[in-house]
């Protein structure tokens, strides 16, 4: 396909037109540039390197291809808000059309991976057998329910709960599989536990049969109490998430408070300390899958092939049980595994792996572009620089300029090995160039800005009491509006206020340079602005609205929600609240990793429900008298407490409201009333639909949760640069051309602005500043990295730059997938 | 006092009759026994080193002394069952008499401290000085409470929440006092999470006001629905513990579904993520003071004092922030700790001080006993013995034979330096001795019990069928036991299942020699029989009572729990439960001490519950038909959530009431309405009893709870030996006197009767058997172990048994509280 080929050539070779080149270098610098970026974004699939299926996995991995297979996606996922159930209705024929486009757009992506990746490669994937298989599975899903649709018979869409499939097996989600793949790997320990809890359950239900079963004893609705087995396991359960407590033990309490030791026992026994063991389990396995070392079956492998990991083993003898200790020489833990015989299964480690195949992959990358220069093969500036421009079309040349100082130390005109290999961790930090210029109005009026009264007002918006002045006056603001605002005098005071927030921002506008206050990463100045002025524009529409008498609910309590979010501001000025939204903002990417599993787990359960519980509960506004509002649109839940409760709204009637409702089921209160509820209307066998829920979400996605933020704590707790971060830094200090970022976030950029004054007065000729005028860097996001990048970080710091590497194929071997050993055999 | 000191003189010369020693050889005696005691328990005060003291020092802390205190103690406790309101009431001068007696025995206590601890020390010590105020302060409230009493007023007795006092700071509780201690040191950390809590809960409130108050919405009960911002505040803290969810959502739901997204994001931010941070927080303080190194302040001190430590250290610049990491050589973990600016404050490691304590008293022993042979300094085998015995007098003569052969390798007649240091360690691992002897059946009646019959009896039973078996029939019991026993059949079946397992234990003891099958660490074959004669034994007085028409309750209970524990022998044939249950049980020394942690909060708060909420609230039977029984006794509550649920029975009327209530609101569920019924019928200010409770149980306490669990459980998974134990059993294996513990625990003494017969059939004359003959060692508890034990062992590692140790003024001077220091300043 010539047309093809030279439509991705003209798309790549766009950067480098300074010179031209021949042809065969573009095609080394385009493969370079693959391995570059693989290296970059951690891909690990292998690819093709005929060159027409170099620049076909470049378009592969182009962001506009991505995007669209994510849009792809989400409109796959929406589609269940169209569908009946529906939301917002839509005839079948639409949805339907719409789910094959977007199937269409699976099947297209995954044959455009299957063109750049190795046929072997492709196959023995289970990621693209699992796309593959779902895609069949709908469509047939559909034809059948179409045919019966066509014939008025409603079928079940069951297809439908199989469509987070594609969140998860697309490449670009590997986030989420390897939670996926780590849930898997704790399920054999967990079960035993799990299975462990259900025993003590049972021995206390039989207890409890025969203590309290031939009282006679009565709950508070009047019913028979723990008088049937099923029902006395079903409380029990429900009490292990606490829902039922007190409630369950009060005629037991009545009758001799001696029984209340019962109920006492089992709470600490199967509440407390299993869910705690469930906790520690999967905390476990959690830093487990991510820490441990890789271990080679039973001591025998590939210790000769990667021979400079041995000072990091302590290996026990093969088939023992023993301590696996691996050193991870940077930074941050010595992690420790024990062997237990039978107990515990071992992985290789994936974060290992992605190391070396990183370091694998940018060798390949310099051999490619290398030349011998005097003994030591280099790359060459020109080159290097075009290189760059292939795999980061969009970093500025000022950023540009900043990598190659970092990368040419000596600035003899070329990259050598180990600089090289550090490109693909270089281009993944973020350097925010700060242009530091004067404050326009200076230019623009100098005589003014300077005057006396000018620099007064700059200095006192610089002054520590400007902020404590405001932090009072938001108080103030809170206090008027916990008051009740019918008062007009009250509704204008909303004015003032507003209106000296505007002054704030203005005077601080006024004050620092507007392009550094609205910098990049300047996330506390950003917040502020734009809440203040989504507060203006919304008070503005509402006042219009109003004089108009026209009264928009709607736009109402959006104003009166910004109105309150203002006071958050006040955490900007507290030092120690400030640290700690710091961290929740930073651990934010990794929950929201968590949050793509959620919506995994929910999604195929909300649709589940629907097929189950449609219909069956509707909610009838109570105000209409009714008398099937009182029982939800269903006499079997007459006297019941869902009725009762007046849960009508809880129901599986639509997407929406399953989401809320499982919402709810987290939460975990009131879930067997619930349950209870919709067991009523379909059958006692549908309470196995929440318990079912309750183990998958609360037991497994809520301690993983809880795991999440721990960890993720204890490395925000932990963390420090890496070393090329303080590569980079460092060069940038030498350059002069650094901004501290305490500076900048504590001072409110008061010493910036200083470091500006003294740097531009002085005028200090500097050779090296020169070049960057007024330029300063710092690196962004200084405190935030994943944990996955951190442990990558460390793992490499094991692979010796020289040396003897080991090839594509032991690297390969290390993978996951293939040294899955049981040391039990 | 002359006789005094014979007295105490006679009482620990009694085990060295052996060889008349002059007197002053005996006073140095006791004083190295004192050194090694202090060292074996962990004893950090000093003492003086006069005769006399030294005697009064012993008899301080013989285990009599000990369990007397802790006699008084738990009685000054009990004594709220006995005073008013009182579950079995006392009248005031017999409480009063009793508290005034443990008084003096605290005090009593006390004087005798003093006596033997240097005058300085004695009273710096805040503990020292706590009790005694502690002591004044309630007999202050005794005189002014018998005063009024006397006259017919009714005072508070205020002084009794101070009891636990005295729990938590006799010495010998220094687990609770260090949990204390780090609540305290993790206090500022929880506190700005907890105002940023505090703060976003108030966001919240103003907006659910502004958004939801004016709508004039209703809740279920009919009552206004979020119109007050102190009821808001309040409804959004219970969200928070979950207990009123979805119940609080509901109406704004029902209005319009976009409302829930408030009640999403709340309880995401609030329950969740705050939540979670809280844990992260109290977690991370709880390792960090286990295992945090000693820190220097600010990098300057002590690095000179301690030059064997400078390895694991890596010290930022002084002043700055940066990591300070220490390799803990051993086993576990590279512990790392961040200096954020600021943000932590460090204290120096209590357990590595005690690990240098451990080995300077150890050394102070051996320089006391120490006689020169040849080139080193050696203890003497005689001495070492009497010092053995004067330490541990109930040691048995083969297990110190043991300690011996280990202690002096060489068998030249004296004890080492290296050697000696490890006493203490050698003395708290528990070394069991297996006296395996032949069958008794085979010494009385060798021809029967070697007959072809009994050998295929034996045969059987050691066969895994016969635990199959015996599962099946475990069973079928179960089923059995949840059908209806008042069939008459069912009820014979019953005795049937009894004889069943007394068949098994009969031939069990048949088959195993009976004093090894009740080994003192054989626990389940203890738990087995016990149950099993338990049961019988209660089955048999029921029969009994019930033949003479005369039907107790009680016993029929017991009966009945008995039956159905039998199931739990179940666990003990499945490995992997087994492995479970193992694992629970070692850690529940731990759990205790938590548990000691929890009464002490759970004690004050109950004293102060029954001070302001006795009488309020009455249970009157239900069945009387009292119009006061549905209200508990008290108008105020008609209509009220918690008169409906039937809560009449949670009050705070005495003790056991008290402790049972504050158990369900550790629970948590309803505890909003338990609160708002406490709050009617006395003043809504009483909520703030509740929230307070909230606070420092669940959001405390409960936290640390899961910290120790998620920490013992780590350490239980990376638990191996310590090298003093491989010492110890690598001595018991050349000795040939061991048996693996595997062998005995897995094939129910198969293996070990097997080894017993080849033993004693072939007869090696081995030499070193021969001394020891009969007579097999094995390791107790070997996976047990505490966080603490583990850490110091570490930590003792490092510290060089040659070389200039620090003195013993340079240890204390790392204690905690000098080196607190604030690396902000």
């Amino acid at each position: 396909m010539p047309g093809n080929s030279r439509a991705a050539g003209t798309h790549h070779s766009r950067p480098s037109s300074s010179e031209e080149p021949p042809d065969l270098e573009d095609q080394e610098l385009l493969l370079a540039a693959a391995y570059v970026s693989d290296a970059q974004y951690n891909r690990n699939v292998p690819f093709e390197t005929s060159p027409q299926a170099i620049r076909l996995y470049h378009f592969y991995n182009h962001w506009t291809m991505r995007a669209a297979t994510y849009f792809f996606i989400w409109v796959n996922l929406a589609l269940a808000l169209f569908e009946e159930p529906a939301v917002f209705p839509l005839p079948f024929l639409v949805t339907s059309i719409a789910e094959v486009l977007c199937l269409t757009a699976f099947f297209g992506r995954l044959v455009h991976f299957a063109k750049v990746t190795p046929q072997k490669v492709f196959w023995k994937d289970t990621k693209n057998i699992c796309v593959m298989v779902t895609i069949v599975l709908t469509l047939i899903d559909l034809v059948i329910y179409g045919s019966l649709e066509a014939v008025n018979i409603r079928g079940v869409r069951w297809s439908r709960a199989l469509r987070p499939v594609f969140l998860i097996n697309f490449p670009e989600s590997r986030q989420i599989r390897r939670t996926f793949r780590s849930i898997r790997n704790t399920l054999p320990d967990i079960l035993y536990v799990f299975l462990l809890f259900l025993f003590s359950m049972m021995i206390f239900s039989l207890m409890a049969l025969k203590l309290f079963g031939d009282r006679d004893l009565r709950t508070v609705e009047g019913s028979p109490y723990f008088t049937n087995i099923l029902d006395i396991a079903f409380e029990l359960y429900v009490l292990v998430t606490t829902a039922n407590s007190p409630d369950v033990m009060m005629p037991a309490y009545e009758l001799n408070w001696w029984y209340s030791l019962y109920f006492i026992t089992y709470i600490i026994i199967n509440t407390y300390i299993f869910m705690s063991v469930f906790l520690a389990v999967i905390y476990n396995n959690y830093r487990k899958h991510l820490k441990v070392c890789l271990l080679p079956p039973s001591g025998s492998l590939s210790l000769s092939s990667a021979p400079h990991l041995r000072p990091f083993w302590h290996l026990p003898a093969p088939g023992q049980s023993g301590v696996w200790a691996c050193l991870l020489p940077a930074t941050l833990s010595l992690s420790v595994l024990i062997i237990l015989p039978g107990f515990t299964h071992l992985h290789a480690n994936e974060i290992h792996t992605l190391a070396y195949l990183k370091h694998h992959k940018m060798t390949e990358a310099f051999n490619i572009l290398k030349v011998k220069v005097g003994t030591e093969f280099v790359v060459k500036e020109a080159r290097w620089r075009r290189l760059v421009k292939v795999v980061a079309p969009d970093v500025s040349s000022s950023h540009l300029e900043l990598l190659l100082r970092i990368s040419d130390e000596g600035q003899k005109g070329h990259v050598d090995k180990v600089n090289f290999l550090r490109l693909a961790d270089l281009l993944n930090i973020r350097v925010v160039a700060i242009n530091i210029k004067k404050h326009p109005l200076e230019t623009w009026m100098p005589r003014v800005y300077q005057s006396s009264t000018s620099l007064l007002v700059q200095k006192m918006v610089q002054h520590r009491i400007f902020v404590w002045v405001y932090d009072v006056i938001i108080l103030i603001n809170a206090i008027f509006i916990a008051l009740d605002e019918k008062d007009s005098l009250i509704s204008y005071a909303e004015w003032l206020f507003l209106s000296l927030y505007i002054i704030e921002i203005l005077l601080k506008l006024y004050t620092y340079e507007p392009s550094a206050y609205f910098g990049r990463k300047q996330f506390w100045n950003w917040f502020d602005t734009l809440i203040i002025i989504a507060a203006l524009l919304a008070t503005v529409a509402n006042t219009t609205i109003q004089a108009r008498k026209y009264n928009s609910q709607q736009v109402l309590d959006i104003v009166l929600i910004l109105r309150i979010l203002r006071l958050l501001r006040v955490i900007v000025s507290i030092q120690r609240f400030r640290v700690i939204v710091t961290t929740l903002i930073n651990i934010g990417p990794t929950m929201l990793t968590f949050g793509g599993l959620v919506l995994v787990v929910y999604y195929a359960f909300a649709i589940i429900g629907m097929e189950v519980f449609h219909g069956k509960i509707h909610f009838l506004d109570p105000g209409s008298g009714s008398p099937d509002a009182l029982v939800c649109g269903n006499p079997a839940l007459k006297d019941s407490a869902f009725a009762q409760g007046r849960y009508c709204k809880n129901n599986f009637n639509d997407l929406a409201s399953s989401l809320i409702l499982l919402t709810e089921l987290t939460v975990v209160n009131q879930w067997h009333i619930l349950a209870d509820g919709f067991a009523l209307v379909t059958h006692q066998a549908a309470k196995l639909y929440f318990i079912g829920f309750h183990v998958v979400v609360v037991i497994l996605i809520v301690n993983i949760f809880i795991a999440f933020i721990l960890e993720a704590f204890f490395v925000a707790y932990s963390l420090e640069k890496s070393e090329v971060e303080t590569a980079i830094e460092k060069k940038i200090q030498e350059l002069g051309v650094g901004v501290q970022e305490e500076e900048v976030q504590n001072g409110g950029l008061i010493d910036n602005m200083d470091a500006k004054d003294s740097g531009f007065s002085a005028d200090e000729g500097d050779n090296k500043k020169k070049d960057l005028k007024g330029l300063y860097f710092r690196i962004a996001s200084k405190k935030y990295k994943t944990v996955d990048t951190l442990l990558q970080q460390m793992f490499e710091s094991e692979i010796a730059p020289e040396g003897k590497d080991p090839s594509l194929k032991e690297i390969l071997s290390f993978s996951p997938k293939k040294v899955n050993f049981d040391n039990s055999a």
